[in-house]
């Protein structure tokens, strides 16, 4: 990819990359369910995933297993872009919606990953497949930041996002930490101790 | 940076970059003058950054220079991190905000980068600088993806934010061809076309 001359492309592969450019905008306008720390607005999914790439750039030195940091920035940036279709899948959820996310997602990616030139669509596919299953360092080490970026966005704004869906400490620990922990231990430690400081200030009930 | 185990890093430094990735949240807050594809609002500025790392994906098949696509999508995503102080200067801007530019950039680059622990520091610090200077390969390509990018959102909204400014067509062409044609002319060859159409149309004056 990084070496072919652009004459030997067919024009055609100039104009799939630019309409899945243009698809990509729209999950500028997929909301998630937790705030910006100042509590201005609700984050959005391209923004969240710009955040996660930042995050894998700064962590990567923290990370228990070795990761190859552009890989895991690339993984990061693509991870949820399913979304566009299928929609935040909000971390906690219990409801049938969450029971059907696999098949939403699993659909949105063969229409979206189709929109790209063939080798780019497979590379974006593997990316996305290879995060959802975590069986390597890089989509271990993106998930524990997926997972600790809302956490630290929600204490910084004071937990809105948690009260209104009744999410407890106890939750939190439990959804996040076996991400977290292994992957990040010094992230998850300082983390850990916020939420606690939270939690001591009654903004998210123990259990 | 993508072999040190965590145990040598000082418990400093973990707080460090905390501190810095909750500051990186306000980028989200930095608005644009471009409009989203769909016209809903404007885009800000960490939303962009993401788009832009898309873009640096999806598009490196197509660049006259090999570039390392892993390095590039960093770049893109640390290129506007300094609008968190400076804020963001609209691509046509003339007047004295723009001459001002750089050293409002810069001191936002030397509060910014000096939250990172010293070496995360410096490596965001040297790829920022490395885009302004715009003397490498994937500088040359960023910068390319960037002037290419709200290009095609302004086109596919059509073209309310140049229609604001009083943008014409050769004042897109002026400021952005020189970037975006050297380093990805399959890309620049469409979105001229674009360009002639939306100009056709009566959107943006001709001159």
């Amino acid at each position: 990819m990084t070496d072919t001359p652009s004459a030997e492309l067919p024009a055609g592969d100039v104009a799939a990359a630019l309409e899945f450019f243009m698809e990509a905008d729209r999950l500028k306008g997929v909301e998630r369910r937790n705030w910006l720390a100042d509590g201005s607005r609700r984050e959005n999914t391209a923004e969240h995933s710009w955040h996660l790439g930042i995050a894998a750039m700064i962590f990567a030195g923290f990370a228990t297993e070795p990761v190859d940091v552009g890989k895991a920035v690339c993984m990061a940036l693509v991870h949820d872009i399913v979304e566009i279709d299928a929609g935040d899948t909000f971390a906690y959820d219990t409801s049938e919606l969450s029971a059907t996310k696999r098949a939403r997602e699993e659909a949105a990616a063969d229409r979206l990953f189709a929109l790209l030139p063939a080798a780019m669509g497979e590379h974006f596919r593997h990316l996305w497949e290879e995060y959802e299953r975590g069986d390597t360092a890089e989509a271990r080490y993106v998930m524990a930041v997926d997972r600790v970026a809302p956490m630290l966005l929600n204490m910084a704004e004071g937990g809105s996002a948690w009260r209104e869906y009744g999410i407890t400490r106890a939750r939190v620990i439990d959804r996040n930490g076996k991400h977290v922990e292994p992957a990040l231990p010094g992230v998850w430690a300082l983390a850990l101790a916020q939420l606690d400081a939270v939690t001591a200030e009654g903004k998210l009930p123990p259990e």
